[in-house]
């Protein structure tokens, strides 16, 4: 008899999302028409730029004719988005291979399969409140979850300390769902932690094109040390809005090696074996955004939430509420007024303002009390949210 | 200090297509300017048809405006897109309901993924010559591998006997690479079979497409007692030339369960959490492949290369070899002529007569002595070298 991975009778229910689409659908089918402020879920608006457009039209043609038509991809990733990449990380100053750069389908692809690479034995630090996934494949493989609470005290940036002991690291900077990002002064404590306890941090960096302060780190491997302790997940995802098209790179440098097993090999030999690579039309398309041309472009659009963030932002600032994210981050992490629970506060903006936004408990226990806003809704929308909430609350 | 999976070491180098790719290499230097006859890998040369193209275009234009633009897709598959493939099945009497179709990056990217499903502890059956990549993933998962060699003496369509002892088990019909497709009674053995164990079968159909044979059957759910006892993977990279266009589907009939666990719900978990579904211009692209015209033109091209397979076993009828496939499959697998090793074959017909095909050795010990051609090579090429096969073996 076959015996299925039990460690999926370990996961509990997630209701966040799906708790929030009862509510809501409930409140329409009450208030038929009415218009709802949605800044919950992190998904885009804006479409996709002219640049990854005309790359999408001429990838198309190239699959239409005999002597353009490509087969099957190299498994790690074409050549030329390779290397668009590594000249991407060159740009901020960051020496990585061609062949230390892997191409995915998008982050979370990537941070569930990578977990193939590591025994699960090791024990896999989490700081909360999480990305929910982060948390569900590792309860998959059957690996320890250490959870590390974040608090406004620290900023929701906690660095390790004495009691820090895990094997695997996860680290999200900017993050989701708090905004806030780490300085490199953090980071490298956490780069010393980790080659001192032989540790491997995953370093998710989907959301780096939202930093605007100079000083802050776009990519772990701005810190030195970091080569022999961190792989870097990266996504095109927010950057330019690939949410529905599905691109991401990965970055393991040649040194991350473990018991004497080299993971860039690992992953090559993973690759190889689990998949046939992204789509030809897909990794051509994305390779328009590392263009000048293309660059201008998504930063217009990334302008635009940024936009949406300040407004935000300045609405919160007037009502004297504190909140972290936004300045860097496509996310604004605001503390509940008045000591509300995040799920009652959702309710109120729900029946009082017609907002939607995303209570933070679902993010972790220690999210009660916070509530997530995403700025990647419509400059209209965001700026009316913004007025109702200051009305609601002032 | 963190603990790679040291399974990765148990890992044999895969030797096959880097050997042959060397051979190659070495050949071109010393004879420059040599058309060779490239019959190895089993990649498509014919460019994608012309209703699949037009779906790109539509869904590009679709991603550059907010009014059409598509962000997260569902994991599971866009809905329009598992009706399609649940509409597919029912045009061959096959009931799946839309919910049961799971829409992925791709056979090969399936085949890895899904054995998260499954617990290490199970053994998996691996009907050789085989696919090395099916060894490889239960490799990398630590899991024991049951070997059960085939040979001309079954037609390399081995059934369970009072031996066979295994809770994961691997069929691909029509086979890579012997292209030797299961009857309906056949599988019904392996049916009966899986469901007296409760075991798992794990079907590979990327090859359903080039069946012609009214009697054979495309689908493991054309067996009674197959939705308690199979998983079946298919793939768009053969049947519509999508081998760099990446899309496939899976079926996870709801009654498939053991221990308690459904494993429709665990692989719906699954693509929640470690994926965020496939791109929605290869999903609405795919879409194209299951309209009337769609099935037309890619059976346009499947005809091709079905004449490349008539044209390969002519010659071999005329030589008196014995082969498998070419009818129902895109694989012709010959036995080498007077005794010799597959490699020694592979040798002789390079230098010979400038042909590169697959030695058998390479899916297994047991294909020893045998060698693969694929058929998607060139209409004109295929001709010349089933000239030159003749010539050189008369």
């Amino acid at each position: 008899m076959l015996t299925p991975n039990m460690n999926y009778s370990h996961l509990k229910s997630s209701y966040l999302f799906y708790n929030i689409a009862q509510k809501t659908k409930a409140y329409l089918a009450e208030h038929p028409d009415t218009h709802l402020y949605r800044m919950g879920i992190g998904d885009v608006s804006l479409p996709l730029c002219d640049a990854v457009i005309k790359g999408l039209h001429a990838a198309a043609d190239d699959q239409s004719k005999a002597d353009s038509f490509n087969g099957y991809m190299p498994e790690c990733g074409a050549p030329f988005l390779r290397t668009a990449v590594a000249d991407y990380y060159r740009t901020r100053g960051v020496e990585v291979a061609d062949d230390e750069v892997f191409i995915s389908s998008g982050a979370s692809d990537e941070l569930g399969d990578i977990l193939d690479l590591f025994d699960r034995s090791n024990r896999s630090l989490i700081i909360e409140p999480a990305y929910p996934a982060y948390v569900d494949a590792n309860v998959m493989g059957g690996r320890e979850i250490v959870h590390l609470p974040s608090s406004r005290s620290n900023g929701f940036l906690p660095l390790p300390d004495g009691d820090t002991d895990a094997e695997l690291i996860y680290l999200c900077s900017p993050n989701n769902p708090t905004g806030a990002v780490f300085s490199r002064e953090q980071l490298k404590k956490w780069v010393d932690f980790a080659n001192a306890h032989g540790s491997v941090i995953l370093f998710d960096a989907a959301y780096e094109a939202f930093i605007e302060d100079a000083d802050l780190p776009h990519s772990i491997f701005e810190i030195e040390g970091a080569r022999t302790c961190a792989i870097e997940i990266c996504s095109l995802s927010k950057t330019a809005g690939f949410t529905g098209t599905r691109l991401g790179y990965t970055v393991i440098p040649k040194e991350l090696k473990r018991n004497g097993m080299t993971f860039n090999d690992m992953w090559v030999r993973n690759r190889t074996t689990k998949t046939n690579g992204v789509s030809y039309i897909i990794q051509r398309a994305a390779c328009e955004v590392f263009t000048p041309e293309g660059q201008r472009q998504i930063h217009e659009n990334i302008a635009v939430y940024k936009q949406n963030a300040c407004t935000l932002m300045q609405a919160l600032d007037k009502l004297g509420i504190w909140y972290t994210g936004g300045r860097n981050a496509p996310y604004i992490w605001m503390e509940c007024p008045n000591g509300m629970g995040s799920w009652d506060f959702f309710d109120k903006l729900l029946n009082e303002a017609q907002i939607i936004g995303t209570p933070g408990e679902g993010f972790g226990k220690c999210g009660e009390g916070y509530f997530r806003f995403s700025t990647f809704g419509s400059p209209e929308d965001t700026k009316t949210a913004a007025e109702r909430l200051v009305a609601l609350l002032k």
